[in-house]
C-alpha cells in the first residue's frame, strides 16, 4: 500500500509510559526487538492499544485450539475481508510458526471454496436441514 | 430461515442419472443415507452440482492440513460472511468430527478478533512492515 | 425472515401526499396494483423514498445495458452481500422479465466463482499485470 | 493505491457543460477551488455524476443528525468495507470539520468492536430478545 | 431468525460464579433486570464473555464521542455487515437513548450512500488526491 | 498494489509438466501468448490451479447466459468485494469483449445502487412480500 497511514506511527522513543509498557510486552512475548506498524498507529489511543494487545495475546494463546491453527483462522478471515496489512502480517506470523507454502495454498483453497458456497447458499437459500440443528 | 428456497430442492426420486450419481457419491463419502438441502437446490444445474461437489471433496480431504482444521476454517469464513445455512451445516460437520463447544468458542473468538483488527487496519492504514514482506 | 421490520410499513391509506405520489409512480411504472414492503418502510423518510425510487428507476432503465442484464447484476450483488430481502425481490423481478432457472443457476455459478477467486487473489496478492492496466 | 484508475479522470477544461455544472456546484458547496478524483472518474457518466452528487449533498446535509456525525458514519462504513479511497477522503472531510485524532481512534474502536460482535453473533446465532422487538 | 442458536443460552440460575459476575455487571451498568441472549451464548466461554463485555463497556462509554453517537456507529456497521441480531439489539439500544425514527432513517441514508460510493470507488479506483493525504 | 505477492509467481520455464499443461490451455483458450499473474501464484498448488482454471473455463463459457454478461457479473462481484486485482483483470477482459466505458459506468451504477439498497434492507428489515415467494 503506497499511501501514508491515517495517523503517524508512534515510535518507541516518542511513546509515553503506557505505550512503552505495551511495546515492551509485545517484544518480550514475541522474543523480538521491534514492534510492527499496526501497534504504532494504535498507540494514538493507549487504552485501545492495551486492550487490543491483551485480547489478542489471550485469544491467540494455545487453548483447546493450538496457536498455529489460530493463525490459519486469522489468515482465512483477513483474506475473506480483503485486509492487505493483516494478510501480510498474519501470513508472516504463520510462516514463523512453520506454515509451508503448500499449507498456505490449501488454506486459501478452503477459504475460496467457502466463499463460493456461501454465495451459492445466499442466492438459493436452502432450508437448514433438521439434521444440522444443534442438539 | 423461514423463507422458501429460491428453487425447489430436487429429491433423489425426482433426480436424473447425473444428479443421482452425485447424491450417491455424497452419501457414500460421508457414510450417510441422506443428502443435505444445499446439494438438492444445486441439482438444478447438474454440471455445477458435480463440479462443486468434486471440488469440495478434493479441497476438504486431508493434505498438508487435516480435515478438522479445514472445517474450522470453513466456519470462520461462513461466520465472517454471515451465511446462515453454511454456519449451521459446517458447525454440524465440525461437531461430527469431534469439535467441542470450547473449541467452537475459541474459534469464534479468533474470528471476532480478526474482524476487529482488520477494520482497525482498514481505518488507520499502517504500512506493511519490511519484516513481513515475503522472502 | 421471521422478525418484525425495524419500522412499521406505511400503507397507502396511511401515507401522506408525497409518499402516495411515489407509490403511484412505482405502481404505474411496473403496471402493478401493489407496492412492496421495501418502499413501505423507506416511506418513513419521504425524501429518501423519493430519491431512492427515482435513482433506481433511472439506473435500472435500459441504456447501453438492457434491463434484464441489470437485474442479473442486482442479484449478483445481493447474493454476494447476503441480503435476504433483496435476493427474493430481485430474483422475482428477474423471473418476471423471463429469467429461467437455468439462467439463475449460471448466474450464481459466476457469482460463486468470482467470490472464490476474489479471495484467492486477496490471500496471494498477485501484481496487476501490465496488460491489464487501462490504456 | 499505485494503480491507474479504470477510466481517466476528466479535468474541468475537458468536461462538457453538464459535468462542469456539477463541478461548479461541488466547489461552491464546499468553498474550495478543486474537485476530487472520485467525481472526475464518475464524470464519464454525467447523469450518474449528477444524481450521486445531489444525493450525497442532500444526505450529508444537517437534518435530525448533524453533518459531523454523518461524516463519522461514512468513515465507519468505509473502514468496514475496506474502501481505501473513501477512507482517505472521508477522514480528511471529518478532520476539516474538526475531528481530532482521539475522536478518530474512538470511532474506529467502536467500528472494530461492532465488527467483532457481529461475527460472534453470526457464528452463535442467538435469538433476538423479545425486549428488542420494535414496538 | 427462526433457527436455534448454535449453543444453548446459559441462564443466570445455571451460570457459574464468573458468568454471574458478568451478568450482574451488565444488569447494574444498564439498570435492567435481564441479560440479552448475546451474552448468554457467549457465556460458554467465561473468559471471552468477560473480556468482550469489559471491552464493549469501555469502548461505548462517553469519551471524545458521546454514547449516542457510538450507538449510531454500531448500527451503521451492523447494517453494512447484515448482522440481524446486532441490528435489532443496537437499534433498540439507540432508541432507548432517544433515537427517533427520523434519525434512524437519516443514519441509514448515510449508510446506504457510503455503501454505494464505496463500490463506485472500488470499481473505478480513482487515485487518492494529494489534498486528502494526512499531514 | 505496491506490495509483493505472498508467493513468488511461477514462470513457464520454471513450471513442472502439470502446471505447463494448464498454462498452455489458458493461452490456447484465450489465443494469447502470456499467462496472467493470478495463475502464476496459484501454480504453487498444481491441483488447485487445474481445478480453478477448469471451473472458470466451464462457468464462463456461453450457456443460457452469454460470456459478455458473465464478465459483467464478475466485475460486479469484484467491485462489491473490493478485490483490486480482480477488478483490473475482469474489467480488461470485459473490454476485450467489447465493453464500452458507458457500459462500465452503467454496470457500476447498478452495483452502487444494489449495495445501497442492500443496506437499507439490512437496516430496516422489511418482510419478504408474498408476491416475491418462489412459486
Amino acid at each position: 500500500m503506497a499511501e501514508e497511514p491515517l495517523v503517524a506511527p508512534i515510535e518507541y522513543e516518542d511513546a509515553n509510559e503506557d505505550v512503552r509498557a505495551v511495546y515492551d510486552d509485545i517484544m518480550q512475548t514475541r522474543s523480538t526487538d521491534w514492534v510492527n506498524n499496526f501497534w504504532k498507529v494504535l498507540a494514538h489511543d493507549p487504552a485501545l492499544l492495551k486492550s487490543t494487545w491483551e485480547d489478542i495475546k489471550q485469544v491467540m494463546s494455545p487453548g483447546s485450539l493450538d496457536s498455529f491453527t489460530k493463525e490459519l483462522i486469522y489468515i482465512a478471515v483477513s483474506a475473506t475481508n480483503g485486509c492487505e496489512y493483516c494478510t501480510y502480517s498474519h501470513t508472516a506470523a504463520a510462516r514463523a510458526k512453520g506454515m509451508t507454502d503448500q499449507q498456505l495454498m490449501e488454506l486459501l483453497a478452503v477459504v475460496g471454496m467457502a466463499n463460493e458456497t456461501n454465495r451459492l447458499s445466499n442466492g438459493l437459500r436452502p432450508s437448514v436441514d433438521v439434521q444440522f440443528k444443534p442438539r
